[in-house]
């Protein structure tokens, strides 16, 4: 074992659409490397150490990061994981709004989109895990935030239970720029894109001037072997737009700053998550061709083994049962 | 006449692809406001002041700004104007170099695309009034510089007289692709863009991780009822690219910093300037049409009038004719 290196046993992973990417070639591109074909598939998840070569993490500690969808991961570059310090939240958050996808909201939603109070955000796969975050980082700050999504069912959650201001199921808009319109007539500040394709060209003739697009994900273009094309770039010109593309890895430096601002905002109920668990790392595939048909409700973690000691009740006894480690 | 206004006898005028931009309609944009059907074309310009109601401004005064393109201009917003201090260089430079195309480049460069010393910077439209003063100054800077313009003629004169690194005749390259990849096997970390359209396409294929992209013009797209789809956008996320309209005005303030550094540049030559001059503002309208069949070298400026004493020569005396004022 290199010296440096740790075992992670893995707990929980994180299932999302990026990891369909990541299967993709990208001519490895940094931050987007594809997977070896052949190789446990990457992704982000919650693991408890279970050997350690490396000076700063030792047996018995928590972390979160790039791991691989397998029961016990060696992680050779142990620097990446983050160790994690707030044990009273659900660990499984750590694959969610404690780890990527809520500092990618709040990188995106802070850093890229320099946001100012009371400014129309707009945000497509509002119900993602990173969308639903940044609606709510964007609510918190003082802006007035629209969300799509592509059912009902959505729809009513991003309104009702994350005190989105508005929000509408794209797939019963006929003309995406006429549903814009009518949910921001004063035009729209900041895109958080993760979308692509028809909603970006509808949503380049919203925007106001000096607007903000940041580009998180485009979702709608992926699995397209000829990308649709956008129209109306040069509103770009027109109204002097910014549109940044980023990931998350180039802001991990400012992750405490990130977790001082998210946990007690979680601890005391001002920021909501859903989680949808799928038990099983023998379910996990399945969930990820799932996750692609947008069915999905909250984010959806795998469940490959719980850390916490777990009550299980039988007729005539309770059974302490120590699911892992 | 109301109190501030002033009066100025127009000498020179800019004439490009802006001014033909300004008679369609983009709803009214701030900077991008359209013209009247039936009053003068708005356009920059260099003048006389020949009379004033505004305190710092007085008969005599040199001044470049937004004016008309006519014999005489009454400019009612006369604070828009900017005195011409340095007197020494060619009045009509005021008109590009020293005016907006200078101003523009150097906003563009400096406060857009933030490049650093060795980047690799592609600037389409190279030859224009623009694209050549940011390719100097993008050398000056210390970068490496490749620009592409229409004919084989301006390729030769971005090589051998503006010093780019590198140019190319984009209309004899079939796969524009492969050009940018031939000139650019290392990849462009900022792209000047004023054309949009395939261009951009391909630009985007051969952008670096965390390029930028100054949006300052979409010339291949102005005079499309359906703008060409862009189908590369997924780059932007893909290379982190920060891609960013901007117009000059939100950079005014700024003038004086601009003509600090570009007037030395230009009387030491490290910077050189080409101009056409268009003699008669009957002459203006064909001159417009030229321009956007891309046969002009150089700056395109209407003389309408010329400021300083202008020595004729004659068989048997010198005759001195101020012809204007």
């Amino acid at each position: 074992m290199n010296s440096c290196a740790v075992i992670i046993k893995n707990l929980y992973l994180s299932c999302d659409l990026y990891s369909m990417n990541r299967m993709k070639d990208h001519n490895d591109h940094e931050g987007y490397s594809s997977d070896l074909l052949g190789s446990a598939l990457k992704g982000f998840g919650v693991g408890k150490v279970v050997e350690s070569g490396h000076g700063e993490l030792k047996k018995g500690d928590l972390v979160w990061g790039l791991t691989r969808w397998e029961e016990y991961s060696l992680i050779t570059n142990p620097e990446s994981l983050i160790k994690i310090l707030h044990t009273d939240l659900p660990l499984s958050y750590y694959t969610g709004i404690l780890g990527i996808s809520g500092m990618t909201a709040w990188a995106g939603f802070y850093q890229v989109c320099s946001p100012k109070k009371r400014e129309y955000v707009y945000i497509s796969s509002a119900f993602g895990a990173v969308g639903q975050v940044v609606g709510q980082f964007a609510k918190l700050f003082g802006c007035y935030v629209v969300g799509s999504a592509g059912s009902d069912e959505k729809v009513e959650l991003l309104k009702n239970k994350f005190g989105f201001d508005d929000a509408f199921n794209y797939k019963e808009e006929q003309d995406l720029n006429a549903a814009l319109k009518r949910y921001f007539p004063q035009g729209i500040d900041i895109y958080f894109e993760s979308v692509g394709g028809k909603m970006l060209d509808a949503v380049l003739l919203n925007m106001r001037l000096r607007g903000r697009i940041a580009v998180c994900g485009m979702i709608s273009q992926y699995n397209l072997d000829h990308p649709e094309g956008v129209h109306n770039l040069a509103n770009i010109l027109y109204k002097r737009i910014r549109m940044e593309g980023f990931v998350v890895f180039d802001y991990m430096s400012e992750y405490s700053e990130f977790i001082e601002m998210a946990v007690p905002s979680i601890r005391e109920g001002k920021i909501d998550y859903v989680e949808d668990k799928v038990e099983g790392l023998e379910n996990a595939a399945a969930a990820l061709v799932e996750i692609s048909s947008g069915t999905n409700v909250g984010k959806v973690v795998i469940v490959v083994a719980r850390d916490r000691v777990c009550f299980l009740y039988s007729s005539s006894s309770i059974i302490f049962a120590s699911l892992c480690v």
